[in-house]
């Protein structure tokens, strides 16, 4: 497991226990208007007092860089006022570093990642209530613990929430590169789920659909492939109970098509900024249900609730036992989020999901002030 | 309440108890094919045996022409074998005329509507089960009775089985000069409930929009008018929480885009045969969700359950206390059934709900054989 004390510029802590100064430096993404991400968002420096008895001191060491980041950002779907400057990012891995003076079962060292969202995830530091985070078992990856948060619980509750899933049985989901993508295509694996994976068309799709077969995928079909496929009349088991679309427009609509009678169509993004059209027919005599499914919603109700802790415990084990791996990301240094051409413009645009790694920020403001 | 003994060919009934035939003429709109109504229904004379044990013998005084039914003959939608011929029709009222042999609560000169449906209305005779059909009191109106089966249980259930919708709250439906529509306003102004109807724009629209704000709608705007209107920033609370669609296309779309976060939009039919769009962000922002419902599929489910027993005996209340009308509709003799214009056409074509109206049919073969 990665740790902070590995790095040469914490090895000080090592050196019996040392007393801390009371604030500590911290350099943040932060935005004063809403606005195309790189351009109104800005690095800025602060500085953080001592945790207070029960808060934690954060360093935080990946942090993704989710598309509900972006419309975050842009003012998307914002409601109620605004009380800039925001911090952006949400989802995050980060290491504690110092705990508040009170009794606390965590100790330095612990890894964390949130149980709450909102408050800013693309920060070098971070003060956080100890009930605000959950505690990562040592030895799960950096990159799983980064992706659980927000990534793996939406695949997660998107195959647990709206249709009783037995083994066998099939589902059928549009962007399955994408990182919550390649999240369902395992956990239908691990549960013994039929997965139908939709990506679009491109040059060496062949590979793609390779990598995506061996992380669970039963099928992959292109955007072009899925209208003239005859697998769901070959295969009738394989007619997906369930579709999650995270594209809308033509893609959405032809994988709600797929659906048996009673199917349930749920939408999580709109990748493509296009609607999704359904013929009346699936509605009044197929019985669909189209829906739709944000993480951030599902926090608003269960956040800390017995399912949200049990979730990542499941989830957690999953990776202890490699029946989970990260989505396949860039790790983007914290300082170049400007710099290089694309970690704050959308993420389907990149087609690679981007990850701010602070892990070698310069952790000097750290030294004791003993 | 009109009655089959109030005929001149009847009243040879009140003479005392005699005895039937053993077999009785019924004239009977029957398909050898699926296809366009018109071309392929046809008039067949049969003959029925005397009632069983627990069977009822009715004459059918009203059965409405309903888009499902034409949607049968069509075979859209069908599934199974094809056990030819079909007898046309589902919704009726009708008088028992003669009971089995065995006890039963029925006596000659009841009214019933149908519990059972698919088992064909369009006829002058029918044997029926006496479990599949609900007394209507003598005092309700023939046309009230003939309209409750599909069309009043249609809007009844659109209203009670997906959102919980208190005093106040409000819905917007398309079609609302439908059969169903005009129904959906009636229950709507019952259960205080503000109603906002949708009509397709056309000549003397403002005749209709009084007609139908008579009938209980709050308002009536014209597919024209509800892009533009600013009711909805006007009076927030007439905001809709139920969208209910019989049309799909635009109209469906534009409707579903008025309601509320977290409000349901309900397809149960497709006049405009085209399909309705919604972005993504009525489902995974405004968590809308979009489903359908079927009379049919409802009494696959729930035929002669408590729920099914008590809506009917509830619509009956309200007729009688006249707070349910019948929709407005066209009387079509039996025999015209092919030389009138439209009837067998689709009813959004005629913008009239047609009924078949078999009180005068010959009585003769009512005749006992005594």
């Amino acid at each position: 497991m990665w740790s902070l004390l590995n790095l040469k510029s914490l090895q000080i802590f090592s050196i019996g226990q040392r007393l801390w100064r009371r604030t500590i430096k911290t350099k943040s993404l932060v935005y004063h208007r809403f606005g195309v991400p790189d351009e109104v968002v800005e690095m800025v420096e602060g500085e953080l007092p001592d945790p207070g008895d029960k808060q934690l001191l954060i360093k935080i060491a990946l942090a993704p860089i989710n598309p509900y980041d972006l419309y975050n950002i842009l003012g998307k779907f914002h409601t109620g006022s605004n009380k800039f400057p925001y911090t952006g990012g949400s989802e995050f891995v980060g290491e504690v570093v110092k705990t508040g003076t009170q009794y606390t079962p965590y100790v330095r060292g612990d890894i964390v990642i949130p149980l709450t969202l909102g408050s800013g995830a693309w920060t070098t530091y971070k003060l956080v209530n100890e009930s605000d985070v959950f505690k990562v078992p040592n030895e799960v990856g950096l990159q799983e613990a980064a992706t659980t948060a927000i990534t793996a619980c939406t695949a997660y509750r998107l195959l647990r929430d709206f249709v009783s899933l037995s083994e066998g049985d099939s589902v059928i989901l549009s962007g399955a590169n994408s990182a919550v993508g390649q999240l369902t295509l395992q956990l239908c694996k691990l549960w013994n789920l039929n997965a139908i994976g939709i990506v679009r068309d491109r040059d060496n799709v062949v590979n793609l659909k390779e990598d995506l077969k061996s992380l669970g995928a039963t099928e992959i079909l292109t955007d072009k492939e899925i209208d003239r496929t005859n697998l769901f009349e070959n295969y009738p088991f394989l007619k997906p109970k369930l579709a999650l679309d995270c594209i809308g427009g033509t893609i959405g609509s032809m994988i709600a098509q797929c659906l048996v009678k009673d199917g349930f169509m749920i939408s999580y993004g709109e990748m493509s900024n296009e609607p999704v059209y359904a013929e009346s027919n699936q509605f009044v005599m197929q019985e669909n249900v189209f829906t739709g499914f944000s993480m951030i919603r599902w926090l608003d109700e269960n956040m800390k609730l017995d399912k949200h802790i049990h979730m990542l415990d499941e989830l957690m084990i999953q990776i202890l036992r490699k029946n989970l791996i990260a989505p396949r990301m860039e790790m983007v240094p914290f300082e170049f989020y400007k710099v290089l051409p694309d970690p704050l413009k959308f993420v389907n645009m990149a087609n690679r999901k981007f990850v701010f790694d602070m892990r070698e920020e310069a952790l000097d403001e750290l030294v004791d002030s003993e």
